[in-house]
C-alpha cells in the first residue's frame, strides 16, 4: 500500500484553528446533535451529557476524552495478507466508487446489475494501486432489495482478496456482513483482534444520525470493527455557505459519532470522516471538484491531525456524465488535495461519475490512471551525488542529447512514470490508430481488463460455507 | 492582477537544497555553458571568467553576484493601467499559449492564420484572468515569415490593452518589437522606466544559448526590458532522466543567462525561467503532465525563491490531442503545481495542446475555467465568528436545510466559485440541452466569446504611427 512521505500542504494558521475550536465547542454544547436511536441516547445520558428529546448537547471535553481513547491508526487484514491495509499515519488506501445506482459505458447509461457489481470488483481487484472494491460499488438492480446486502459481500469476498466495506443499511445487515466476515477468516475472535471491515456511517447533517446507520454502527463498533463517521455536507444545503461553517459542523458531526463508538466499545477504531462539497446556489444541484470543496479537504486533513485520528475524505468526483475534460479536471481537482492533505482512506477513487449517480466503466480507468500518477508525484526525490548525473554531463557535452548516455540506459525503464492511459503519440500516429480519445481508450483498457481477470484463489470449504449462509439468509429474508 | 497568498509547498529540505547547490556550482564551474555570441564571450572575459572556445566556465559566486544586481520583483505596464501586472512576490501573471503552428477547433486542425491569432488575442483580451495574449499565440502561415513579428506585435497592441511578449527571433526584430512599443507607450523612456514587455529567452538545452536569441536579448536587456531565461528541458533528451540532475542544469542555464543579462545592463528585470517536463523513454515523444514534471515545478519555484529571483514555469500542458479527458487532468496537473508553488509568470496558461504544437480553442476555453477555479481555490479563507454561522444553526435546527437561511441569502449570489464551464445539470437536463459534452460546451463558449469581443479604445494618432511603421518595414524587409 501506499505511504505518503511527502509534506502535508496546511493552510490554517493557530489563530484559525483556535477560532474553529471555538466554534465546535459551541455549536455541539449549545445547538446539540440529534440521535435517532433510544440506545445511543441512553449511553450518553449515563455518561453524563444533557439529553433532551432526542438532542444530546455534549460538554466538548468529554468528546476530547472519548476521542482519546480511539487509536491513532490500525491495520484491516484482507485474506490476502499482502493486501492488508493500514489507517493512520502517513498511510492512504484507496477504494472505488460507492452507492451509485446507475453504470455508464461508453454511450450507454443504465440500471446496474449485479455483472456490473462483479466487473467493478474485478476491476478493483486487478489494478494494484486499489486497496479496495469499497463496498457498494454500484447498487445492483436486478437482484432483491432485501438480501442484496448477501451478494455483494459474498462477490467481494469471493472477487477480490482485499479488504472490503459493510453493508450498513440496518442493524441486520451488519450482523450479516459480520457473519460472513467471521467465515472468511476463521472466527470473531480473529477479526476482533485484526478487523477486516471498515464501515460507512453516513450523518444526516445537519446535526443528525438516523436509526438505521446508528443500529449497523452499534453492530460493527461492538465488533471492534472500523466505522467511518462521515458529515455528508453539500454546503449551502446541509450547512451554511461558508467553509469555516462547514468545518465546525463536521467536527462536531464526527466527533460526536465518534464518541458513540467509544461508549459502545471502548479503543474501537474509528475514522473522521468528510464528504464536503457544495451546490451550485443557482440551480440547486450538486457539484464537485470545486474550489471550495478542495479547501475545505485540505482544512479537514489538518483538523483530523489535530485531534489524532485517521481521517477519511476526497476522492475522483466530478459532475460530469462522461469521461471528459470536466471528468478529468474535477477528478483530479479533488485527487491532488486528496494527496496533499495525505488522506487516510480514499473512498470514491475510481469510477464515480454524474454526482456519484453513476459508476463509470471508462472513468474507472482514468481515475486509476490519475491515482497511479499521484503515487508517483507523492514519492519523495532522492537527491544526492549520483541523482545528479555529472558523468552524463561530461559523456554529452554543450547542445547534446541524453537519450544514448549511460546514465540514461541504466535508468531509462523506470525512471519516469508510465501511463495506462494517457497518450503522447503525435498526429499522425494518433490518426493512424484511430483518432480515439481519452475515452474511447479507456473503454480498450477496462475490457482488456475484464479479460485478463483472474479471480484470487480461495479455500473451497470456506467459499461453500459463504454459500450456504447466503442460501439460508435469503430464504430467511424471504427472496 | 491575482496574489497568491496561500502558503507555498515546499518539498525540497534544506540537506537537499545544499547537495543541488554543491551540483549546479560544479557544473557551471567544471563543464560550463556555451554561448553562440562574440559579444557574450567578451563580456564573460572582462568580466574575469574563464572562456575557451565557445564555453565559459564560471566561477559560482560571481554569478551570485549577478544575480544579486536583479530586481526580486518589478512592474511591467500595459496601455491600459488597469492591467499592468506586478511581476515577483506573491503576485501571479499569466499568458495564453505561445509557440503553435497548428490550431484546432472541434474536429479540425489545420495551419494556423493571422484571423486565429487575431482570435485569440481576443479571447485573451476578453477573460479577465488572462493577463496577457503572451506573444506567438499561433505561428500565422498565411503572412510572409520576414515580417510577421510586426504584424504579431501590431494586434496584440490593438487588439488587447495588456502587457504583450516581444518577438525574439533576431536582434532585428527585437528592435522592431522595441519601436513599436516606444510608439504605444510615448518613448523610449517611458518604458525604460517601466519595462512594457516580457521576452523569452529559451536555452538550447543542455548549457547552449545560441546566437539568434542572445541577440534578442541584447536588445531588450540594453532597453531594460524583462527577458524570461528559459531551459527548455524534456528530461531525458535535453538533461539526465533524473529530476535533481535537470534542477541542478537548469540553475546553471538560467542563472548564466541572466549574469548576461546583468553585464549588459545591471539592474535589468530578468525572470528565472523553467520549462521542464520529460520525453516518454518507450518512444521519446515529449509528454506533459507528469509527475515528474509536477516534482521539478515545485522545486524550481522552491529553488528560484531562494535566488530572490521572480520564476516562470507551469502553465496548462498536456500531450493530448484534443479537450478530452487527458488533455483536463493533465492541464491541471500542472496549473495545480503552479499555484502550490506560486509561480510568477505563467506562460502557456490558456490554450495548449498537442505538446505545444496546437493552439486549441477549445482547450482554451478549459484552460480558462481552471485558471478561475485555482484563483477561487488559492484564496486564503476568512476564518471569524461570523463565517461559522452558529445564527443559521439556531435557524435551521438538526435535520434541517439551510437554502432558505437568512445567512444563506445574504450570501448565496458569491458565496461559490461560478463556472463558465462545467456542467451540474442532472442527466434529464443534460439530455434534453443536447447531451453536449465538455468539448462541445468550450466550442460554444469561445464562440461566444469572440462574438462579444470588443477592441479596446486606442488613439487614432498611435494608431496611425503604428500602422506606419509596420508598412515601412514591411517594405524594407521586402514582404
Amino acid at each position: 500500500m501506499f505511504r505518503n512521505a511527502m509534506p502535508r500542504y496546511e493552510i490554517l494558521s493557530e489563530d484559525a484553528l483556535a477560532t474553529l475550536d471555538g466554534g465546535w465547542r459551541r455549536l455541539v454544547s449549545e445547538i446539540g446533535v440529534e440521535f435517532g436511536s433510544d440506545r445511543a441516547l441512553e449511553l450518553f445520558r449515563q455518561a453524563g451529557q444533557k439529553v433532551e428529546d432526542n438532542v444530546v448537547r455534549f460538554d466538548p471535553d468529554f468528546l476530547l476524552e472519548q476521542v482519546a481513547k480511539a487509536p491513532r491508526s490500525f491495520d484491516v487484514q484482507a485474506r490476502n495478507p499482502a493486501n492488508t491495509v493500514h489507517i493512520g499515519d502517513d498511510a492512504m488506501a484507496f477504494g472505488a466508487v460507492y452507492g451509485p445506482p446507475f453504470v455508464r459505458e461508453g454511450e450507454v447509461r443504465r440500471d446496474a446489475k449485479m455483472e456490473d457489481f462483479r466487473n467493478f470488483a474485478r476491476l478493483a481487484q486487478g489494478f494494484s494501486v486499489m486497496d479496495s472494491a469499497g463496498g457498494i460499488v454500484c447498487e445492483p438492480e436486478d437482484t432483491p432489495l432485501d438480501s442484496r446486502h448477501l451478494d455483494m459481500t459474498y462477490a467481494l469476498q469471493t472477487l477480490t482478496d482485499k479488504i472490503y466495506m459493510g453493508n450498513v443499511v440496518s442493524g441486520e445487515n451488519a450482523q450479516d456482513t459480520l457473519r460472513m466476515t467471521e467465515i472468511l477468516f476463521g472466527g470473531r475472535e480473529t477479526i476482533e483482534k485484526t478487523p477486516a471491515t471498515i464501515s460507512l456511517i453516513n450523518c444526516n447533517s445537519p446535526l443528525r444520525w438516523d436509526e438505521r446507520m446508528l443500529e449497523a454502527q452499534f453492530e460493527y463498533s461492538a465488533a471492534g470493527q472500523p466505522v467511518v463517521l462521515t458529515p455528508f455536507i453539500l454546503m449551502g444545503a446541509m450547512s451554511p455557505v461558508t467553509v469555516p461553517a462547514a468545518l465546525v459542523q463536521q467536527i462536531v458531526e464526527a466527533l460526536s459519532g465518534i464518541a458513540l463508538s467509544q461508549l459502545i466499545r471502548p479503543g474501537t477504531p474509528v475514522i473522521f470522516g468528510s464528504f464536503l462539497s457544495n451546490i451550485n446556489m443557482q440551480s440547486g444541484s450538486p457539484t464537485f471538484g470545486t474550489p471550495e470543496s478542495g479547501l475545505g479537504l485540505l482544512c479537514t486533513g489538518q483538523i483530523a491531525r489535530r485531534f489524532g485520528l485517521p481521517f477519511r475524505t476526497g476522492g475522483g468526483l466530478t459532475s460530469s456524465q462522461v469521461a471528459d475534460a470536466q471528468a478529468g479536471y474535477e477528478a483530479l481537482m479533488t485527487l491532488l488535495p486528496t494527496f496533499l492533505a495525505g488522506t487516510n482512506w480514499v473512498m470514491h477513487a475510481a469510477g464515480w461519475l454524474e454526482g456519484g449517480l453513476v459508476a463509470g466503466y471508462e472513468k474507472f480507468i482514468v481515475d486509476i490512471e490519475l491515482v497511479q500518477m499521484l503515487r508517483a508525484e507523492f514519492t519523495p526525490l532522492e537527491i544526492d551525488e549520483d541523482s545528479m548525473a555529472f558523468g552524463a554531463h561530461e559523456e554529452v557535452g554543450h547542445g547534446g542529447h541524453f537519450l544514448g548516455a549511460q546514465h540514461t540506459m541504466e535508468r531509462f525503464r523506470t525512471c519516469f512514470y508510465r501511463p495506462l492511459l494517457s497518450s503522447s503519440d503525435n498526429f499522425e500516429r494518433w490518426k493512424r490508430n484511430g483518432l480515439l480519445d481519452t475515452n474511447a481508450r479507456a473503454g480498450t483498457i477496462y475490457r482488456k481488463a475484464l479479460d485478463e481477470y483472474e479471480p484470487p484463489p480461495l479455500d473451497d470449504a470456506i467459499r461453500e460455507e459463504l454459500e450456504e449462509y447466503v442460501i439460508r439468509r435469503r430464504a430467511e429474508l424471504g427472496d
